[in-house]
């Protein structure tokens, strides 16, 4: 599939860092799915750099929707989106000298020296900004049937936040908050800490990584298809396809590595009547399949590639070694701008999961659908 | 896709615990691949039970090709591969109280009630000896051209393995061994205590996880299609559908979750006219497309969900809490027979991989087909 | 996709003419389908050899349905159905002179040699009973819903049978009597003339083709997904994986391309207070998506190109001429046996795009499901 | 899939009739392959109403390539190309009566009454054009590897135009003078005809369809995936997903159904030690697989549903029983333009099992590449 992600909702992503545009095709949504344009811009200007922790690469993303929409509504055809690329600065990339972390060697290779190199080209985290518009139509889409996802900044240069609440109410508030924020941290205090230290490390034209969290709420028990399609296989595969992603654990992840099962496992109980667990340390998934507890699962989030020092590198055309120091305009942390990314994905995948399990019309008539037998 | 899995190469899973059979049918095989008997039956018996830390269902897996050999060879048709189910015994498992962790509870729901709860059914371990069967044929392939792939037991119940070699001779060294073990740690010192440490959670009727790596040497640069089908989103995508697999991470993973760029980024030098990298933080992988570097990942199996002591728990036939006590046969830890599943699954999706990249054919010709510009 | 069909129920066939089994792997079916044994065995009958008009090698069909059915109906996981090999005279085959019209050649070139040649191996027509398995469970699956499938010789020899009615009611009648017919036709008088022809040419050492029509009623308006999933897109694509159709046409399709659209239109009506057209021209579907009225379609069938006459051909081996007379087992015409197969996948392809239009449900709650706004 | 089509070469369309663009996202294009503006501007102008024997409404298809081309050649990563619609009179399109033959009906019922019904939405003959850009880069793709495609109107209102030769020099004469035509027929006095006969259709405010004819020479043996991506499968499941597109034979087809097999069969015979068949029944397909002979397939284009003459209809937002007249502006005949649209169809697939067959650098390397043992 390459650049098309989803069985009965696909997205479609094309574009190029320094072409005419980035955008996508959206196909198989329900028909009469809300598209708001404010919406859409505002999950877009989440994810826009904004201050001095961020690329001085300012983008309008002044998103046109070509097809699929008639009377803010999906029509059930495929939706494009295309933004076009207003602000680009083509004469700050070399052609030549790899990057390290970056794909342009690999791109080299791989596409046989036609790729299109200017500011990493289809790599560019600037194809990103499509997924959001595609988010942009279906997280409210989620919501208006009860299912919320949020993201923080779980951890950045050594300072962590506050972790999502155990209890669901609470989860359900801090991931209304993080929607909110231009620095999605549960803690205020944490977020200050690492936005100085994000700040430290640029003005040592250095780059910081990290870890981002979410949590998904409202998911009904019974979506997943296994074995390939387990949530967690669908989850991981979209959320790896963004480029600093480099690892992917559900619930409580690689810390429980030395956990025995009788820890470990989630006792299940009965609130008021519904089956939920005591623990979450599946992260809402047991075989592959939701089980109705919230959807927890954290990121890996490599520091940015680009930083202003010099590295050693191969200039691959002339195959010798060379300074490489790199003077485009980059983020010294992508853990801020990546939150809407990974929301916006996470959408795609439980939006096409729900519509695999229950039919196209679950996004409209969600809990009605579910809940009755039909 | 569900239960089938790949682009060019397609494995299709079936098959329950308690059922007739489990097994697969592999699509796509460039026809001439060599299929050894003595490989998949060798492969499989890496993955069988062997002692105390093991489950006493011993499963003589004899597996039967129904189709798409001929001559010992692949013809290039669909390969159907059938294990049957020889030791099984339906009477240890309940219907009714959802054992945590399990699939139990969410297959229930998922399949309103029709499911085949018998031992787990579909969501049973026993369906990974088809995986194991397709690697027998997949992994013997990917040696013949240069590929080596090898999993060992990172971490376990506390108790760190040796870490695979930065030197890639050494590193081939360490695959070959590891491949030949009963229990895979590249220290036999580590394994022996990791064993009593199995052993001793046994005893309290516990079970423990771990963290299992894998290395592959041989890998070309140019292979994944990102966006979507990155190495990384195809590795995961298929890792994940193992059921104890709860965390993926590629080349340094979480740990560096608080690394700088300037430390995290792999530098490029040539090694004798070839393009390297100084570190492999990345795992052999940029942009999702391999680098040519050996390809590194680590995957966090949760602990045994099965244990023999008492556990809360909701009978989801009666909407009542209850407590449960497992008696059926199960394993103390995975992390022993889940090497082999994770060399086939990583076979499978290379060898995909491979051949959407340089066309079927690669599998027999390998360098002969990447090295030139055919 | 391959030996893989569908989007959300898939269809992956394996096996060859003289090996083990032939079979196949349903993944995808709505939980609790009911898996009839009698049904399964009945329809598979159908497409059995049962007089001289037919090949002598008669197999038993033996199925085993190895997975995904448990006391009686589909859990919703992967069914593998194998039917083994018995009646096999491998000695009949030559490798080397390409028997005209088969595809002993291109499979050949295109498996490097490497194909399983004998009886045609997996291109012959002994694959198709794991296709009329996959029948014997979807096509009562449909009936439950009130979507019943028939298919007639419509002409074989020259000789033409009677027409499918253009009143619902008797068309159902006919669709009944034909599911009944061991020589499905509607005129009887045709049927025994037609029989007459097959035999005829028999006797010459030579075989026949024909047209077969099928009509499936009770199809509810809605379900196709164009521009590329359009119902006729769909059904065309798995309709010309039997390698004997070498035709597909909807409606009144060729015989029609003279006609004005004034005459070819078919006009809406109502019909108390239903959505009709007056005539059906376009066999049920405009634009890709069903109408409501009856889906027809027909399918030219090639002559078998077995026939036991001297024929100019090359034997591939030693790159030269030669004449080739086929002795082995084969059937002077196929429409009689190919009728069930068509059943079947049509049937495959519409519960697919039902399941794509409505939720898997569908194929449990049919109307309940299509006519409420769930 | 819906609105995507293909394996290794995926094509994706959007857009509607009067919405602000149509277009496609072509992906999984080799590296390297020549973009040119004036071969898309060419084949597109093939497909624009020229006279009084097509629409009046003209659309200068002033096409924008959004992404995927760097230096007039494909980078590899997905090409969007965006065709904007300029001349759209939405007032002339009614909603409520349902036009017949078209998707007016269907589409609401489809699409729950979200559709965009303006000029037939997401259903017009428009869209077509977005395939005809495709086919603008993978018909001279394939022309540089000595693969070409010829469409006629073989026959349309009663006239025939003269066959394809069965002589291959002869056909690629026919084919390469198909390709310069606006009206594309064999015989020009046939042709003439034809025009007169359309035009005379269209002063009755009636219109015509016809039967289209395509041959490919220079195809390799052994393309084609049966079961199901056998070549006929895919092609037309391609085919049947334009509109007007209602019958797809291949080689001889229907008028063959009166055959016998020693007449229908092709033998083989050596011709300068390459293997062909002395006649073409099959249409340069056995078993689902290209033999090396030109592929050759006819597909029925019913009548243009749209004439200027009263109907019978219903009224589906009123449920009432009305008369209508079309006044839009359409084509009495859509055979002409569908030409280059069918060219462009089959170009895509075979792109498309070419790759699948031989790995992406087939379409630069041709010959090269399929008859080396690599």
């Amino acid at each position: 599939m390459k650049n098309s992600f989803g069985n009965n909702i696909t997205v479609t992503l094309f574009g190029e860092s320094h072409g005419p545009a980035v955008g996508c095709v959206i196909d198989g949504l329900t028909p009469g799915l809300i598209v708001n344009d404010e919406e859409i811009a505002k999950l877009l200007s989440r994810r826009r750099p904004v201050s001095v922790i961020d690329t001085p690469r300012q983008e309008p993303d002044n998103y046109r929707i070509l097809s699929g929409v008639f009377n803010g509504r999906a029509t059930g055809t495929p939706i494009c989106i295309m933004i076009p690329n207003e602000n680009t600065k083509s004469g700050d990339y070399n052609f030549g000298p790899a990057r390290p972390s970056h794909a342009d060697y690999t791109a080299h290779i791989k596409y046989n020296g036609f790729e299109d190199y200017r500011g990493g080209g289809h790599f560019s985290g600037r194809i990103t900004a499509a997924l959001v518009a595609a988010g942009g139509i279906l997280i409210p889409a989620l919501n208006s049937i009860g299912i919320n996802i949020g993201t923080h900044i779980a951890e950045c240069a050594g300072i962590q936040d506050e972790s999502f609440s155990e209890n669901e109410e609470t989860l359900m508030s801090q991931i209304k908050a993080l929607n909110t924020k231009n620095f999605p941290v549960i803690s205020e205090e944490a977020g200050e800490k690492m936005t100085a230290a994000i700040h430290a490390a640029s003005e040592e034209h250095d780059s910081v990584g990290g870890i981002v969290r979410t949590a998904v709420t409202g998911l009904p028990a019974g979506v997943g298809e296994p074995w390939f399609d387990s949530l967690e296989g669908l989850l991981s595969h979209a959320l790896f396809s963004i480029g600093a992603v480099k690892g992917v654990e559900f619930g409580k992840g690689f810390e429980a590595a030395n956990s025995r099962g009788s820890v470990f496992n989630d006792p299940f109980v009965l609130d008021n009547g519904r089956v939920v667990t005591e623990s979450n340390n599946n992260g809402g998934i047991n075989g592959g399949i939701s089980n109705g507890m919230p959807i927890t699962f954290g990121a890996f989030v490599k520091p940015t590639p680009s930083i202003g020092r010099p590295q050693k590198t191969v200039n691959f055309l002339e195959q010798k070694e060379e300074e490489l120091t790199i003077h485009g305009r980059h983020d010294p942390a992508i853990v801020r701008r990546i939150c809407p990314v990974i929301d916006s994905v996470t959408a795609i995948v439980l939006a096409d999961a729900l519509v695999t399990a229950f039919g196209p019309r679950v996004l409209l008539k969600g809990k009605a659908l579910w809940n009755t037998d039909l």
